[in-house]
């Protein structure tokens, strides 16, 4: 049995996975602050996992976390996860020795994408190429090819929230201009907003109301992922692109405009209109554990270098 | 000994590839004009390589043609090779028979970026992956990845002269705004500019002179290229970028103009920084035979699935 685990910033997911693929046993933990608290946090989900039913007589033979940070490649080491209040922290190390299996770490986006393709591939729906497009406080890809993930050279794969877009957009929290990040992530958008508990779906709402700053975010928000998605195809030519993370819980809504968004710029390129964007897009459903079973797959690769394969 | 051309709209360049990956033979060609003319100048190109000295005594096992259209993922079939004449022709058949050994067809620009990454690591600078960017009439890249070329999903990898960067950008030809080949591309500079035998060069010349409105073109080149350059790598994350085409003859005043745009545009942001993209963009020297030589790669390989391991 394979355990996969989506350490966020809140809360952590966990599933055990069987050998068919078939995911056997899923819950969810409040997730602790700091190195030692967030290392406490995935042993002590393991063991609940493993005291869940049809859990008892099944031995767990390795252990993949994804987090919310960069990983150095090739290793288990999570450097800057600012979320989980980690600076530095090699987390095989950390919780290794006492889950007694292996351990393998990944960025979640990353894990995501590897889950999304995994649950494509279960649905009978099997892509040669995928990104997964996490749209949550900030922006970032994972891109996945015959089930490999691109990792990349240097660790920086995938970051198109960081690609300017547009030279007169508004200023992005890593320092330039226009970023697909400061359009479409959720803290920009918040951060130009008035207070509320969800502040993207506020700006929607008065959006729909007729509030003119609401209706300029949210086709910011709009044109940024439709950015990301060109830049993505127009690069890595994936097959398809999975929309996921906290924004997603917008559903059609979101993804209806961004589909419009894509037709309304093709609208003058033939060359644009025959690559279909518009119908390359979907979106992950809200609660899917893609996170937690890329991590799984992930904690199953004895080789890091398998999943490094192109980087 | 493998032979390969790089049929390109004016000449064919060819090489003969011993075993050893040295280059023993290479001579250029007219092209001519048209599907029969251009199988012509293949087939008369490869009896003349085979003419050279050093080639009397040696088998050719196979031939790789580059060249400047679409190639049909997975056949040998050109299509919108508009600077060619060919609207539709499947290569090989049209001279594999005559030739009387197997024969690929590859996109110019992928063979390039196959062969830039064969001379990189001929000289021991083997790098995991790296993208080599065409700055000619057009703007396209191609990517490679542990020695394989990454083709995509539809045939759209790598086209990154159509991504919009400039939301008030001039129209691209492709009909959308603010693309990075509206910007960078030599067509689209020598449209914008006054007649001159080789206009992107009088550009520079102008700039130099204090010219305004060429001050504007140059600085939009180097924009363009620089915004190329970050796609690629905050996407695909290539270890280094090599650039090639016609443009590249500008030797270092473009390599400097394009350096410094994107240092200028990292200076505000440490993340960008981190990236020494500016170290990672180099010139393939004037006259290097990298899209012949990719094109030998590509003719060698018995299946052409083998470079279309992404997809």
């Amino acid at each position: 049995m394979r355990v996969g685990l989506d350490v966020g910033g809140t809360k952590t997911d966990a599933v055990a996975v069987a050998p068919s693929g078939d995911i056997v046993a899923r819950l969810r933990r409040p997730t602790g602050w700091g190195p030692d608290a967030v290392a406490r946090t995935i042993t002590d989900v393991v063991a609940a996992l493993a005291a869940e039913p049809g859990m008892e007589s099944e031995r767990i033979s390795s252990v993949g976390v994804g987090i919310p940070g960069q990983v150095e490649p090739g290793t288990t080491r999570v450097v800057h996860a600012v979320n989980l209040g980690v600076d530095d922290l090699d987390l095989a190390a950390a919780v290794g020795p006492r889950l007694g299996v292996p351990v393998q770490v990944e960025n979640d986006v990353k894990a995501a994408a590897l889950g999304a393709d995994a649950i494509h591939r279960a649905a009978g729906r099997e892509v040669a190429s995928m990104a997964y497009l996490n749209l949550g406080t900030g922006v970032a890809a994972g891109i996945v090819a015959d089930g490999v993930l691109w990792r990349g050279s240097r660790g920086a794969a995938g970051e198109v929230g960081h690609i300017p877009v547009d030279l007169h957009g508004p200023v992005c929290r890593c320092g330039q201009r226009g970023c697909v990040e400061a359009l479409a992530g959720g803290g920009a958008i918040a951060a130009r907003w008035r207070e509320a508990p969800y502040p993207v779906l506020d700006v929607f709402d008065a959006a729909d109301a007729g509030d003119q700053r609401a209706r300029e975010l949210r086709a910011g928000l709009a044109s940024g992922v439709a950015a990301a998605i060109r830049v993505l195809v127009l690069t890595a030519d994936v097959d398809t692109v999975v929309l996921g993370g906290g924004l997603t819980a917008l559903g059609d809504r979101l993804l209806d405009d961004i589909r419009a968004e894509l037709r309304t710029a093709a609208a003058a390129s033939a060359f644009m209109r025959s690559l279909h964007l518009d119908e390359r897009v979907e979106v992950l459903p809200v609660g899917s554990p893609a996170a937690a079973l890329g991590a799984a797959i992930v904690g199953a690769t004895r080789d890091p270098e398998e999943v490094l394969a192109h980087g």
